[in-house]
């Protein structure tokens, strides 16, 4: 028979896959706010991220509960102090959602990115989506394979963030330099999406084979 | 008479400190490196980078081992769970300092920073080192005061960043693209090695004090 502190556990992992979902909405709306200069959704992206910090303090709160009146031991420890982590990345996430809500708002009522950049940045943003997805299949079921697709997406990331920069650094670049500065940070914010995105994939690698995490940012 | 245990709890929190040095040189060389186009120091920076990471492993498997064998309640249990967090935050810090190393790196011999905004960088970099010091104070003293000093340390950062912009973005900026978009970038570094600083001191306050951490990301 189950009991209290096994679907404690488990409504910390659930927690954490609801929090994905809302991760990707938050990803979602900021790219269609930023790519159609609409105010209204990039307020919304804003004022939204509460609800994701709001889910960070339950889900800490109930680790810190477990940790503390259950005592856990060995895998139970491990997934506990993993579960503070990846709420930690998923938080992030939120946050640099934020940070392209926030750009797309600051050049309102015109599209930060210019119509040559925007097949970049959809792709980028369909790449960060896709990677969220991904994430919170490996979270809920603990599927290690998902891991190796979210690096081969990181590297496709990496690829996009540099096909901007060429097109930003070509002497035909007619757009001057707000833009590019706009594009650039851009650029970093969904690159640092799909780094939290691996990150979190990682921490599950950890709990399921003992295999070191460690941690990406590629420049 | 101290026993095994707090002496572990004890060289955690000096290996907390140690890291923040650590990372205080790393800054200084990579700053060192982009306002002087030095390929060796910038070298130096991203190789030494493997020992913040080395440090990390070390504080989070001491705190696990801890965590795991002790089985520590109450103030103990939140120390060690701050300190696996704070770690993470020393490490992101390298991690961006690296990130400057690189910029250097790229651009050398000629240097990234045009000069007109040398000394806004110059004084970012000032203000980080000054806050990781003033961070590792208040590891070292759980003096809840500094904290309130790298609030306004921050604050400062954010105005430099924005004074950066105000240079890059005006209509006389001779200099194009590229170093626009730079230090658009080795902004975000300096903004986040800051708001890692502040995160940490949180992290103090809060096991000094209980008050709830919050995180800090401005744009």
């Amino acid at each position: 028979m189950r009991n209290a502190y096994f679907d404690q556990l488990d409504s910390i992992v659930d927690e954490l896959v609801d929090m994905t979902h809302v991760v990707k909405v938050a990803v979602s709306l900021a790219t269609q706010a930023l790519l159609t200069a609409d105010a209204e959704i990039a307020e919304k992206v804003i004022s939204d991220d509460a609800a994701i910090d709001a889910a960070r303090e339950r889900v800490e709160e109930r680790s810190f509960e477990l940790l503390a009146l259950q005592q856990p031991v060995a895998s139970d420890l491990r997934m506990l102090v993993a579960a503070l982590r990846m709420v930690a990345d998923l938080e992030r996430m939120g946050d640099l959602s934020v940070h392209v809500a926030k750009v797309a708002r600051l050049r309102v009522p015109q599209v930060a990115v210019p119509a040559e950049i925007v097949p970049t940045i959809e792709r980028m943003a369909t790449v960060a989506e896709k990677m969220v997805d991904t994430v919170a299949g490996i979270i809920a079921e603990r599927d290690v394979e998902g891991a190796r697709q979210l690096e081969e997406d990181d590297e496709e990331m990496d690829q996009l963030r540099r096909s901007s920069f060429r097109l930003m650094l070509d002497d035909s670049w007619p757009h001057g330099v707000e833009p590019a500065v706009d594009i650039a940070l851009l650029g970093r914010y969904y690159e640092r999406i799909a780094d939290h995105a691996v990150s979190l994939a990682r921490r599950v690698v950890y709990l399921v084979t003992g295999e070191t995490v460690t941690t990406v940012d590629h420049l």
